[in-house]
């Protein structure tokens, strides 16, 4: 049922020449099929289908809305043993893992349907007139939302099923009345096509217009390019790394219409740890975050890369501890010999910097694309040096600063980028004498985290995924929980109109 | 008490050597004070100021807040006549605009303390913990927002007061917690630099940190795009020219940490007016408009620049009467040579256009930088051929395009580049065959009005003021009303956190 063509609106499409295999980064083999890249005039065609679609996609009712995306949800799950297959060949990842995937990706769907189904997440606005006001009189205002054309959503690497063809960007976009022309992730073309026939499936079902939903494939820049370039697209959505978000950023910016785009980059989530809980619970710590540090393989944009502590004779205990826990964990496998790559060349990168020691790098023979996991130390003072050792190191690996005080502790803090997450590992004794390391935290994130793990976002209307630069692009917004919608909306206020043009939603105070 | 030195903080600095005086545009000569050019280290020393500024100011209570801006607005009120003399001085409006000017400001600057007093419009969200969640326990979310950090921004040419040091830009994100660094308009530098006197008292009395105002001079790009850049800076208020908008969107986006930009810029306002409604009241509708075209000598982003009706005799003889109206009416004095020599260069380009015709321009003797306002005409295809004919001309100039039908006309609205306004000018009878203009015309604005005029932005929370690129740089966001709040503030969630270090506003559910 995998074919490897581009889903041009309805139609399985494959014009062009240049092609691309999936990896099985297990069995370190080729998967069969080949995905024929997207040509111009495939990129062209879907693009106009949807920029035509949205002219009837935008006033679709919530109801109706609503019924495509569970409609989606239901083709999802019909697609059965032959997705997780197509899943666990392509990212490596255990049947475990693709069946919850598959669950959160339904449960987006379903709440995204669940939200448009009514009118309240619009945030309607009401002025009522008042004709009779001095020096002049009030008109009737009210304010809605509404959808802002066609968006371009790139698949993301280390969610097959989450962040891709379906995932959290689709639903949200198709939610709130925006056609999705999808860059299917190179690494998993196959689970991607196979949900894109779900999604058009669902399409048909629910009589949805032709266009309201396109997949292309392609490998490197060019598709991707092309698609944020186009004049019809008006916004895009984006997780992955820092430097292929960036290079969207950049593109989408320069445009002659400048479109907005939801980035959701790299993080290396800070986790500050005092001593004082170091000495109260110090292993138990330890292993906690061996594990949060090496489930997913470390492959989760909420995974802890850095721990800030306090230098002393207990902390270094801990890191020893803590450093034996993650490498005794036993190694799995990572989601693309690519991905395996670049985790061993940045790795290096960190541990190779002045003043940063290996504390364990696990040991002996580990089959191909199965990831090391590392713990590195450094001083605060080394750390404060040199901003390269700032960077992510996507994979099971961290980094513990050993600052010399409080005082440092925040200037370490202070000098982060903009983080995704950050942790407060401390005791309750402790609690009075955060408040400066909370407010610089603060400054620095978008969730702050009390006794507990960065990894494992909930999905909830006050969760929020997304941080300062370069965490996201944009720090405003989320790309987890339902108020991702309003990536893709916008207002639009009515002056003094007549009931029988005004949007539904508006039409009662 | 005007001096011409820069605000850095509470000190007034003039390190600098270049200088540029303002000038009277109604006398056509040059006021007499030398305005100093900040200095790059007048630059930095605000910016430091700012940041250091912003680690007090985030924390400063709402009802703080509340009071610093109540105090801002009691201190302009004290500047009395001097002020009111600066204003007409340096922009050629009359004293009742100075005055009506003044009280929408004190009225903006009453509104966001009064938002701020109260904590409900963070709209906090709360999710409580359910620990016998069943596979994982459920954390307890809270989510509110918080400052992004020092702003900068950018005093408009057509609004002193309004737009300017005190303006909704600067109300708006001081009421979210940002420190402001305000780069004055060059045309109205006095004025400026009399409301900056004002804030910085209100400050001082409210015992606000040194640093968080700053009002920086400098004629042409040199300040504005050092200030744009500085690492310390998180983001930018603008109301002005597309030229000078985008340069500084350009700036912002290719910073090493790109910050957002929220620039309001050109708009041409269209206006469709139904052959029936000009059947039934063309010459109501041309004294109307002949008055919003003029209105302020047409310098407000919302004056109707475009006129789309169905040819046909009445409309032919609605657009003589128009024009006749129109150019009856007195000329006004426009804020600065420039802006006169940029009205009569960008009028000369859209005239001179194939297919254009001048309907009636004010001939005779005009005092200098008085405005001779012009009515021109072109067809529905000649519009849709050539986008110079699309272009703003900032001040009173209407282009009014005859469509050949209503197909053509909707065309027109497609064409259009984002808006912030759209009107419609239609009958009762009109109303159910309006539909597809509606709806092809939310596509392309902020605000939507009908049987009125575009100009007179209502301050109320159903305005919205922006709309798609260009007409705003990020058409999520409005400039006018209390939601402008929302452009200086990000999220964060709070996870399983001790109520000891909550935000005061998440502390009770």
């Amino acid at each position: 049922m995998i074919t490897g063509k581009n889903y041009i609106g309805n139609k399985l499409s494959a014009l062009g020449t240049i092609s691309h295999k999936t990896i099985n980064p297990k069995l370190n083999i080729e998967n069969p099929t080949k995905f024929i890249e997207a040509t111009s005039e495939e990129i062209e065609e879907a693009a106009q289908l949807a920029s035509q679609a949205f002219k009837v996609y935008r006033k679709v009712s919530g109801k109706g809305k609503a019924a495509f995306l569970n409609a989606i949800a239901d083709e999802i799950l019909a697609l059965d043993q032959e997705l997780i297959d197509a899943y666990t060949t392509e990212s490596g990842l255990p049947e475990g893992r693709a069946i919850g995937e598959r669950g959160r990706t339904i449960m987006q769907l379903k709440s995204f349907a669940d939200l448009v189904s009514k009118e309240n997440w619009k945030n309607n606005s009401f002025d009522e007139a008042i004709p009779e006001r001095q020096p002049l009189p009030k008109d009737d205002l009210r304010k809605t939302v509404i959808p802002l054309g066609p968006v371009v959503v790139f698949g993301a690497s280390n969610f097959p099923l989450a962040f891709s063809t379906a995932g959290g960007d689709t639903a949200s976009a198709l939610a709130a009345g925006c056609p999705v022309i999808l860059k299917a992730h190179e690494m998993h073309s196959g689970t991607s096509e196979l949900v894109a026939s779900a999604i058009i499936k669902a399409a048909e079902k629910t009589s949805m217009p032709n266009g309201v939903f396109s997949q292309l494939s392609g490998r490197g820049p060019v598709v991707g390019s092309a698609l944020v370039n186009h004049p019809k697209v008006k916004a895009v959505g984006f997780t992955g790394s820092i430097g292929a978000g960036r290079a969207i950023f950049n593109l989408a910016s320069m445009r002659e219409e400048p479109i907005p785009v939801y980035a959701e980059m790299g993080s290396i989530n800070p986790v500050v740890i005092t001593p004082r809980a170091i000495d109260v619970r110090g292993e138990a710590i330890a292993t906690n975050y061996a594990s949060s540090i090496t489930v997913g393989t470390g492959q989760f944009c909420t995974n802890p890369g850095l721990l800030i502590t306090i230098e002393g004779d207990k902390t270094d205990d801990f890191i020893q501890d803590l450093a034996k826990k993650t490498v005794a964990i036993e190694p799995q496998c990572m989601l693309h010999p690519n991905i395996k790559a670049g985790f061993e060349k940045n790795g290096e990168i960190v541990s190779s910097q002045k003043g940063v020691k290996t504390v364990a790098k696990m040991e002996g023979e580990i089959k191909n694309n199965f990831a090391a996991s590392q713990i590195v130390t450094v001083s605060g003072v080394d750390f404060l040096a040199n901003a390269k050792i700032h960077q992510e190191v996507f994979g099971p690996f961290s980094l513990v600063v050993k600052s010399k005080d409080e005082a440092q502790l925040i200037e370490v803090i202070e000098a982060l980028e903009g983080q995704l997450t950050g942790t407060i590992i401390a005791e309750k004794e402790d609690v009075e004498n955060l408040i400066d390391i909370v407010d610089a935290l603060s400054n620095r994130v978008g969730r702050i985290i009390f006794n507990g793990v960065p990894t494992g976002v909930e999905v909830c209307p006050s969760m929020h995924h997304g941080g300062p630069y370069p965490a996201s692009s944009d720090s405003k917004f989320t790309s987890v929980g339902v108020d991702a919608i309003y990536r893709w909306v916008r207002p639009v206020s009515y002056q003094s109109f007549p009931t029988e043009l005004l949007p539904e939603s508006l039409k009662n105070n």
